[in-house]
């Protein structure tokens, strides 16, 4: 595995574009496109909020077939709660780029992040697509990377090379911030493209274990998005061998997969809201996978271990209270150990041993610090 | 029902009393006693936190025959993760109390709240005894009022008086700060006293209705302390008959200990840690009460609802973000209804319309704001 510079069009036969369309006032991008030169085999995973946004629907309607060409995204709009028109408007996106493109509209998905509740300036997406399509090109990775941004201060992006029998596989990603954020913003965004040959079953298994174990593993603020998506298409135009089974490929496919999706999830808690600290919270000694991953999560949402932490303050006394409040059986004072790092470092780690099991699980946070609440209470 | 100034001494029959042992270093109250006259009918419910402190372990034992007669409390040391000699301490201290009085010890219930993990300074507490049994007195209702105190700002006390079958009977609370809070303090505690004669199982079932409808519907961080209780003695001093079964006696006495529940549970969340505004959440048009509650608990423990509140910034996104986050089937964009009142006040009420049931239910939080970071984070 060699990392390599770049993002999404490292990977042969994809290119990328983006630009300001109008929605963020800043002049700031607004509007990406990442374009397949061929139909891709395609996974995604979508937030289990009950209230998804327009564009969520759409796509997962346009998910629903394992192909997918292309995906237009906005930000500074979230689509979200505006009712039918919304829905029309992030169905016409996928229908404009499809005829530019000259693909059918269901091979797009679309996806936006944003304000919540405010209409789709849509006509400024209608007149800058042109512009978008021009811009297409295998220079467009960290164009679509800062179009997709809203609130986050830096764009993130990770690519790979690997060799799956013979052939120079890539696979690489961009993502954006977690957590819903400032007024109204929301949304978790992250695309990953790989000219990989695989099959949609094996690929769809490697992207929910990996965001299982990546994207599902933090949080900021505990707040799940309406908008969330994660999306990889996978083109096939490596010509290694179709993953389409168990084996060394299939391992070492997502081995990568999950390294791209963690090294993505952790930069999006570093770029979190006010953040100036990276906890790894560790738990050993569950019962279960499950258990120790509801313990690591119960501790990355405790308010009071993010002010000690913002604080530099190593207080077990509120890890053992988060762990406790779950009520697991067999858990108590008698049993539960309680671990930290120093303190005062900027990446922080606090491990939870339950003495009950042999399985073991990790969450990543930030601190809750004061700029946290100015952000979020609009305080400045 | 009409409410009376005073506190737990009110009822006939109960004495209280509190000083400073010397835990607490700045010279406030630190240790507080409620007696009987009598052996009185109890019910007690705890923490469901799995790591208990010491003090709730002997007292779970001792309330376990439903007759208590006195409670000793202190405050500044939590007595909790402090292992074997925790839990003798806490033992002692009720064997201390029992002698002083002439009563068994498992007649006396013991709680502590404070700083989580540091030796209980037991003989301080041993020292003291004496002097607190000297100070029983009906006057003494506000000293253990005060005695509970951690970072609370102000005494909590409601005292009512009702008539049950022409008996005058008064019931009457103390309370002190929820929420997990400033370094290590943990713990919300409730004390509640009457002179009703009711039967143990009638109080029982009385006292759990009205913890599920008060404390259980406030959260000032959503963290769950090691050593909450909520504690009820009825003395039977006024000679009403006794409670033992439904009908309008145990329907006013319900009602009332409701209502003192009620301006507790307020009290608590009005002196929360850093607290500008009270909120009020209310879901309506729910399945059941359990779904609506799971709807108001989510809203209340959301930091970005509780920025908003902060910030006076009325965002009915982040509420939707944050209901929707429950996953509720047919809880989506198009059904949800979310109402504000006037976001600039002190008191806010925020409902949810889920527009799916009959059902409804109520909790209260405080907002999130840069004092509460400050607070919890040692930041000052």
């Amino acid at each position: 595995m060699k990392i390599i510079n770049g993002g999404v069009t490292k990977p042969k036969g994809f290119k990328a574009s983006g630009l300001n369309c109008g929605i963020k006032r800043s002049g700031k991008f607004d509007l990406g496109l990442i374009v397949s030169d061929c139909l891709a085999v395609s996974a995604t995973v979508f937030t289990k909020n009950s209230v998804k946004a327009a564009p969520l629907i759409v796509s997962q309607k346009h998910a629903r077939n394992n192909k997918i060409q292309a995906i237009v995204v906005n930000s500074g709009n979230a689509n979200c709660f505006t009712g039918s028109f919304g829905l029309i408007y992030a169905q016409r996106t996928t229908g404009l780029i499809g005829t530019a493109l000259n693909i059918p509209e269901n091979n797009v998905i679309v996806a936006s992040t944003g304000m919540i509740g405010k209409v789709l300036p849509y006509t400024k997406i209608q007149k800058a697509i042109p512009r978008l399509i021009n811009g297409l090109g295998t220079a467009g990775s960290r164009s679509v990377a800062k179009a997709i941004l809203t609130t986050d201060t830096k764009t993130k992006e990770k690519a790979v090379v690997i060799t799956l029998g013979g052939k120079k596989v890539t696979i690489a990603g961009c993502a954006k911030g977690s957590g819903m954020v400032a007024p109204n913003m929301a949304t978790m965004l992250t695309f990953i493209t790989t000219d990989a040959a695989i099959s949609p079953q094996m690929l769809k298994n490697a992207l929910r274990k990996a965001v299982d174990q990546s994207f599902n593993c933090i949080t900021i603020d505990g707040c799940m998005s309406t908008n969330d998506m994660v999306n990889i298409m996978a083109n096939g135009l490596a010509k290694n061998k179709t993953i389409s089974k168990a084996g060394k490929d299939l391992n070492t496919f997502c081995k990568t997969l999950d390294f791209i999706c963690l090294d993505l999830a952790k930069k999006i808690v570093l770029d979190g809201e006010g953040a100036t600290k990276f906890i790894t919270i560790k738990c050993v000694g569950a019962k279960n996978t499950k258990q120790a991953q509801q313990v690591t999560m119960a501790v990355a949402n405790s308010n009071l271990v993010k002010t000690a932490a913002y604080g530099s303050n190593p207080n077990w006394g509120r890890v053992a209270a988060a762990v406790g409040s779950l009520g697991i059986k067999g858990v108590t004072d008698l049993n539960l150990r309680i671990k930290f790092s120093s303190f005062d470092k900027k990446e922080i780690q606090i491990t939870a041993d339950l003495n009950i099991g042999p399985a073991e699980a990790m969450s990543y946070t930030s601190d809750l610090s004061l700029q946290y609440v100015r952000i979020n209470g609009k305080y400045n």
